[in-house]
């Protein structure tokens, strides 16, 4: 760790222990430098990243305050459900039908799966596959479809090297965004009717691929800390022969949670001694608040057992659909199934990213994102905390763009959902999230968009909503019914 | 039928039935316009068609001669399989290792699935490509995912009504390349154990389809001339319960066969009397060396059984991969797997071919590409004729970029194309478009090529082959080492 990374640390302990709370002025830089014997820029460089956190703000010529203390969080909520056997997964319907109520623009996109498209470069994206197309060997089309441009895995290689993670170019098979790698993974190691780990709550897409391939889940209860529980992982993994385990180590959807990575070697440890293939999908692991990029787990997998999705789509270039596999010693099935399936994604897509990566520029663009989504998580913590029934508890991600919250008891978020649509607010309920349905009074928040007052109006009417579930004083907001005064009724 | 086209027809029964034989010289232009009574330009119009087909050429000065009657081409070959209940697919071993074969640059790649990408608008593809991104909105990254622009599923199914089937923007889903959208209709009509029928002989990703999604395969024969044997695929509706039947309507691959506008309505009624769905493979229709485009099977669909396929990739933009289904009663399903699979196509090459397609110059390009490929057919099924032992029979494509050769049985085409990939010479083996490994004395060849002395030498070289394995005078041709006599060895 770098000095001005201890430093945040530091101070980051001493917020979450309560020692400084809300609205404590931090002392002053010159202060810090003189009693720490740390440069100025040091400082500067800690409370930039604390800021980039959401846990500090800096006020004009007054210094930094705290701004996320624990008096202004709602307190962290702890997964309860325990895993009882696999069963067959029928969750289609009720994705697809909350889905369809994010389509809109006029709704407040609260379930939305993506980020707001306005925080990537895509003007400059734009001139790179530009130029990308147009200096293109025309023969690349027909030749190297698979598994996708030399040029290009060997960019994708390279960051995971400095990252920490060994990966060559030929391990790289580009897919179609991460959830073809995803797909295709999950293919290449399972057949019809087996069992496969995923995480309690997961990302609903995981189980929309085990119900489309004929797979059984067998949920095991992660925790919006620390990812996934070993021990609950251990049990299952003696009771069932599952084919394949489906796990997202780096700010999980729907929780955030981040697996320490010293975790992530257990867990693949498990997995190994068993022979159990895990796929890991890690499509947030870029967008992290702390010091650095988190490992993914396929940094400790020695035994080629991890294969490893990522993409673009959500650090770089949304709508691009560029993602990529390192299946391990699966690489040659998933390069199979890709072929036949898709059989390449488009060249010049994969020649204009290629070429954006080659110009420079895609770290410092990282860095202003996650800096915009740490501010926006502590603005809609706060939000929670102030506008939703008292007993209402949320995640503390520390990167990605989901915040978990979990009402009290008794709330509906099935039934809070459509009340919720029916004010043009869309919301992604808890049960979306399980084979089981449960999480029945768990929503999933994406905090990706632009913080404004509708966001926030958007927050208050969910809070009132489910107070009003609970029988709460505080009477249900009216729905809008925006153009009737127009026309002057 | 339009007057030229009437003339043009008439002039190509007299070559084939053989009135009017190779190196005969046509009537001149003024001739046939003062005896028919038609205008001059509706004769060039006529010789120009003939021309597009590789049945005619003109000298200059000389006025237009026959260059492909019968007797330089080889004889038509007649499908004789029987067709014998389902059986489990495993043919991705020998595909991916011819395929793998032909990747190298070197190699005249007579086994290529795709023509040579210098035929299509590259440049101004990217110029399209360039401003589509450019001017996307960064919202359409984020809805309307699936099913796809609605601008360009709008200008799809506008190029369909004007080819006189009746479709509609909604019944559109975008996929990556038709391989894609052939997959997911594939998934959406069928479950694992399942039959479907395909022809035999039949585009080996319709096998790889099958075995990736643990279908049967039940074989019906299919003609070079008129496409399935309907007779033949109504006793395997009888005898079997096929869950679907996969189709390659026009231009089949590897046959080249083209099934007449009445037999695709005689196909579409026969299978909807048994309501099994019709997947329809229909990526070549684009390509007719005649007066029109024939017509998709989907243009006498009642039922929304038909789920018809295709794309841009042969006929204008290789290497974009885009695609798209007209699913039809099957479109939710469809739509569904598609999100749940890969989500969607990159926005900016759906923004890239819309623009495209709205400034013109598509059905130029189209013009030129098949006149192109006419030529290049003429030249090679003459070369066949020249080169390869007699008793050789060939299809007679009149459409598409392949051409299947039948060579005397005896001939082991699995032997000869590995013996042609030592000479740097790339060939389809009839056993990879069967389940059951038939076709053994057969090949596909690709005269999607600039057809030069090179790929003449090639043709040369597999007929040499060919005649080596029946024990023909003909040596068979040495292994050439290029390099050797540089090196002064």
């Amino acid at each position: 760790m770098k000095r001005y990374e201890l430093l945040a640390e530091e101070i980051a302990a001493s917020i979450r222990s309560g020692m400084l709370d809300v609205g404590d002025r931090l002392p002053s830089v010159r202060q810090i430098s003189t009693s720490r014997g740390v440069s100025v820029s040091t400082v500067f460089e800690a409370y930039y990243l604390l800021e980039a956190r959401g846990l500090i703000r800096a006020r004009e010529r007054s210094g930094y305050y705290v701004t996320a203390g624990n008096s202004s969080l709602p307190p962290e909520p702890v997964i309860h459900n325990c895993c009882t056997g696999s069963l067959p997964v029928r969750i289609n319907d009720l994705v697809f039908s909350i889905l369809e109520s994010v389509k809109s623009r006029d709704v407040v996109p609260l379930a939305s799966a993506f980020p707001s498209p306005l925080l990537y470069p895509l003007p400059r994206l734009a001139r790179s596959l530009a130029r990308g197309a147009e200096t293109m060997d025309p023969w690349s089309t027909v030749d190297d479809i698979t598994p996708g441009s030399p040029t290009l895995r060997r960019q994708i290689a390279t960051r995971y090297m400095a990252d920490g993670a060994l990966v060559q170019p030929d391990d790289v098979v580009i897919t179609n965004g991460a959830l073809e790698a995803l797909n295709l993974c999950l293919q290449a190691v399972t057949q019809p009717g087996d069992a496969v780990i995923v995480e309690s709550p997961t990302f609903y897409g995981a189980l929309q691929a085990l119900e489309n391939l004929g797979l059984r889940a067998i949920e095991v209860p992660s925790c919006p800390r620390g990812g996934i529980d070993l021990d609950r992982l251990a049990q299952a993994l003696a009771a069932d022969r599952p084919a394949a385990c489906w796990i997202m180590t780096n700010f999980q959807n729907p929780l955030g949670s981040l697996m320490p990575d010293e975790k992530k070697r257990a867990l693949v440890d498990l997995l190994a001694a068993q022979g159990v293939p895990l796929i890991e999908d890690d499509v947030y692991g870029e967008l992290y608040f702390g010091a650095r990029r988190p490992l993914p787990a396929k940094a400790f997998d020695q035994e080629g057992l991890v294969l490893h999705c990522s993409s673009f789509s959500k650090c770089l270039a949304p709508g691009y659909r560029l993602g990529w596999a390192l299946p391990g010693r699966f690489r040659e099935q998933v390069a199979r199934l890709k072929l036949t399936r898709t059989l390449a994604v488009a060249a010049p897509v994969q020649e204009g990213l290629s070429d954006y990566l080659a110009r420079g520029g895609y770290d410092r663009h990282l860095r202003q994102l996650r800096h915009t989504l740490a501010l926006q998580l502590a603005a809609m913590s706060c939000a929670v905390q102030r506008h939703f029934p008292s007993g209402t508890k949320a995640s503390r991600p520390e990167g990605g763009y989901f915040l978990w919250v979990e009402c009290p008891a008794g709330v509906d978020t099935l039934v809070l959902q459509r009340e919720a649509c029916l004010r043009n607010i869309s919301v992604a309920p808890g049960p979306m999230f399980s084979a089981r349905g449960e999480f029945r009074n768990c929503i999933r928040l994406n905090f990706g968009h632009h913080w404004d007052a509708k966001v926030e109006g958007a927050i208050a009417t969910l809070g009132a909503l489910a107070a009003a579930q609970l029988g709460s004083p505080r009477a249900a907001p009216a729905i809008e019914e925006p153009g009737l005064s127009a026309l002057g009724v």
